[in-house]
């Protein structure tokens, strides 16, 4: 019998892991981690530090295993379907990587950036594995980077008694701002959507790059007098970086 | 100079605690814990309970001193100004407990429930402190009862590229559910306003009591099937615990 446990480790911050996620690290039998390609990010590099980090002077310690992730296909033209196409392909992989290294089954696990239950797709790729075969689920909460935003910036996520919504580049391009809800988080936005946003005079915008981690970057201010330079910024980081991961907050002024 | 440190302890799990809440923590010279009156909560006997089992083998330890909260004053009819005026009066006594304790300055220490950004005061009446008397404020990001419940469900948060808001009972009750947005997580209701939603066969509910604790209690099924079971769960959770901490998430079926 298979358990799965996808366990939170914050945003790249080994100070992020809690208590729980380091035990169930050093509890696994086999630890996954998926292989984006070499220079496309260093989040591979970066959960080999993390587990290596948790593991220095643990009595037993997980086989880890990278696995190459497959991609997904552009052919397939509407976005969901695409989706949904690329988490089959990756659960047929999670499948032939648990067969060739826990073939009598045990404890398998994944190191989840953030939480895994926010915009994340192991949890749905998870669901499908044990469509697959028979397996029990755990999942261990981390730290998101709405958390790390927040903390970088020192600045609470709601105003008294009201609502916020958390949201992508793509629903705030194509839907606008929603109505009756002042406060945004805006995430897996490639796209800089806040110059999408009207009257940026009365919004003020809480930016973070890397957040959490050394090389954390935070803008902050009307969003008409800092966007210029959050795209200017954001380009140079994702340049010097090879990769970038930002998040950011916009607050409708009144 | 005062640094003072706001360390967000997740839901009350002790193993929720990140390493970064540990070492502040251990850092602090002065921790803080309000003491809402004997019988109102199990909080204060937690935060000391979490900080004993930290503690424990430390080099060097806090001084740990509680202190009673103001209470809200009724007389006040707007909850804005109501509120408001309690966080003033919580400043006040922080000020005045800091100067007994911790005169010539120092590092203090918050343990806040959850993160200190969503739905907590600490942050807002450390601003006001920071009004009174010089200050520097650090934010250390927790898990929150969001991220308690979708991993106590094993459930993602959002659908695919999808929003979702994060709201309270009473926007619930007195906005109803807002447009554009087929995912809620309602936080701060007393007064299980998922009875007001229209058409609950046509929405799933998550809820849990106590999210991440030892006691903690799931219910999850379409609203029309499992209200009625939450409501007099919740009831006597509420009569045997003294007091209940609930969150749920509300998802509109298509």
């Amino acid at each position: 019998m298979l358990q799965l446990s996808l366990i939170g480790i914050g945003t790249g911050n080994p100070k992020h892991l809690t208590r729980e996620a380091m035990e169930a690290i050093c509890a696994q039998d086999l630890i996954l981690i998926p292989n984006k390609g070499a220079g496309k990010d260093d989040l591979a590099g970066l959960r080999q530090a993390i587990c290596a980090d948790v593991l220095a002077g643990a009595a037993s310690a997980p086989k880890i295993v990278e696995f190459d992730l497959p991609v997904r296909d552009p052919a397939t033209p509407d976005y969901r379907q695409r989706v949904e196409d690329w988490h089959d392909a990756i659960a047929e992989v999670w499948q032939a990587t648990l067969a060739a290294h826990l073939p009598k089954g045990g404890q398998a696990g994944f190191l989840v950036w953030g939480d895994p239950s926010l915009y994340d797709s192991t949890m749905r790729i998870a669901e499908r594995l044990g469509r697959r075969m028979e397996m029990q689920m755990r999942v261990i909460p981390g730290i998101t980077s709405v958390q790390a935003l927040t903390a970088a910036h020192g600045v609470p996520l709601n105003r008294i008694g009201a609502p916020v919504q958390i949201t992508t580049g793509r629903q705030l391009r194509d839907a606008g701002w929603p109505a009756g809800c002042d406060t945004l988080v805006i995430m897996l936005d490639g796209e800089c959507s806040f110059q999408s946003v009207d009257r940026p005079a009365q919004v003020m915008i809480h930016w973070s790059a890397y957040a959490g981690m050394e090389n954390e970057i935070n803008i902050a201010g009307r969003l008409s007098d800092v966007q210029d330079q959050i795209l200017s910024v954001r380009a140079r980081a994702r340049r010097d970086h090879g990769w970038i991961m930002d998040i950011y907050m916009l607050e409708r002024l009144r």
